[in-house]
């Protein structure tokens, strides 16, 4: 039986809408979570929700705050998302989910879950949409400075992702860069480029910005600071974008009409487009998936981050990425 | 009397849409151009416009077409992009404006006009557009790999084009991050960040990707690549969400007539938010202005962007940014 340890403190809605994303995944999906945080609090809600024993919940008493720095959480033993990963790292849980603090989800990742064998560093990939389907975008913040072979890897992490569970066959990788041909780039990019070529993956050369949203790559590998920014800043336009046309919208009667009339399909793309509130965002490379959802998720936003986590480990993707290190990257990388 | 120097043969539309766009600027706003390219092409586009002798032609043989590699224009004396450079290095033309290939533009900005003697390296600086007004981004593309020497010089001509041609007070200027606190980033942001506290500039620390779109700055400074990548997906993100709602949207015949009736209003959005349509972008710290616009430049763009150039004279922006270099760096990065 499958159970992910879910971090019912962390979050802006924590604990009540937590618990209730973790009776959601077990009604609707048959999923099991792990409550870990605030015994009696987790027990009131699971009470006021009608559920008694079904769900089991690890006490913990302390809590990582949003604000703290993620170092935090490897001195606060006793706060429930470093509960929550000891669970994972034990083998008493076989996922981690949280909402909480990103930097201190990501070291809990990264230090006490730890990553793949195989793998120096994991990494954060996030699936962009784009009018095609979907691109892979990595690292997106778990790796500042990058080395060539940790942008090889990550080639390797994107590639099983988008097959295993984005379904995409051999899918086309490329690296960000600020020109299409080959030799254009900083001198991470000039020197990762030729061992890219030389796996065996799907590798299609540089990717441009416009890449990114325009379905050319299934995957593009970048250093974690730069797919940081970028993740970023597509947010922030989105938000930007919205605002500013609101404002010329409120100048004219009709076009006000208008907008009341167009807002059924606006909403249907926003539900396409907000990939966070679909799953989270996982930490991918890690022993066992870790996902981390947005700050403000929602009892619907935790329940899908549990099913993610669980088709992660129902695709047997760590088995699959491990294969492909060994079968995909180049002989004098793999060393 | 400033003349500016024009491209003729460089763009999508050349040399008609850019010749008319002379005409504009010379009409509307009384700025002459120097016409350089394809004389008899140039002379029969005066003809039937109407002028003859009111705008000089300089015959230039050759052109640099938009997927030569960059460096050609160094070797390639007679095309007009050259020819241009060498006549505003040589005095003879106070700018240059080019719609052609944005690299081989660089080219000659950098090495045959050349950058003002207190600076190692001119940026390319965009003002993107935000709910509360605009914030300075640069470099977007001239400088792949830099020092933090060359991100504090960014910093101080990013504060003199908010300053002296977008009319903001003491700019609020940031470094781009991944994080608020100082510390956070890769070796580039930790090792600018003490210098930029140690000038004289508005320093507010770190920015994130979000802040690039949200006004909190006035200037923000990264290096070249990762101010292209940003620049470049934050376009693809543009068309490919109108994509994406104009998908839905079809699903829906009242969602149809909405988005007739708001046209209007995102016709508006779109004029604020296309930075390129008005004016091009220009590369800043040059000896004398360099204006790139985009190769689909239409005529309406070119006399924009003969405007911004012009501007920049009458501003005496280079004036500005040299005292400004002397006066708000750190006295150790000065010498």
């Amino acid at each position: 039986m499958i159970r992910i340890a879910v971090d019912c403190m962390g979050g802006d809605y924590a604990p009540e809408e937590i618990v209730k994303g973790c009776i959601l995944a077990y009604k609707e999906l048959g999923i099991e979570s792990l409550l870990v945080g605030d015994e009696k609090k987790i027990r009131d809600i699971l009470k006021r929700e009608g559920f008694k024993e079904e769900l089991q919940i690890v006490h913990a008493p302390e809590t990582i705050q949003m604000n703290e720095p993620p170092s935090n959480v490897l001195k606060k033993k006793n706060s429930s998302l470093y509960i929550a990963g000891k669970l994972v790292r034990d083998g008493l849980a076989d996922g981690l989910v949280s909402a909480g603090n990103t930097g201190a989800v990501l070291t809990v990742g990264k230090f006490i879950i730890g990553s793949l064998e195989e793998l120096e560093r994991p990494a954060i990939g996030v699936a962009l949409p784009n009018p095609k389907g979907k691109t892979v975008l990595l690292d997106v913040g778990a790796n500042v400075d990058c080395k060539p072979k940790h942008l090889l890897h990550f080639a390797v992490i994107g590639h099983t992702y988008a097959e295993e569970i984005l379904n995409i066959k051999n899918p086309k990788v490329g690296i960000l860069s600020i020109g299409e041909e080959e030799g254009k780039g900083n001198e991470l990019v000039k020197e990762t480029y030729p061992l890219l070529k030389a796996s065996r993956l799907n590798f299609k050369g540089n990717a441009e910005g416009r890449d990114i949203y325009a379905g050319t790559f299934d995957v593009i590998v970048c250093d974690g600071f730069v797919g940081n920014v970028i993740l970023k800043a597509s947010e922030s336009l989105g938000f930007a974008v919205i605002q500013m046309i609101k404002e010329e919208v409120q100048k004219s009667l009709l076009a006000k009409i208008g907008a009341l009339l167009i807002k059924p399909a606006l909403n249907n793309f926003k539900k396409k487009a907000d990939f966070a509130e679909y799953g989270g965002i996982p930490l991918l490379g890690a022993k066992k998936p870790v996902i981390i959802t947005h700050g403000r998720a929602n009892a619907k936003a935790i329940k899908n981050a549990i099913k993610v986590a669980n088709e992660f480990l129902t695709h047997h993707f760590n088995e699959r990425l491990s294969e492909n290190l060994r079968k995909l990257l180049p002989q004098e990388v793999k060393a």
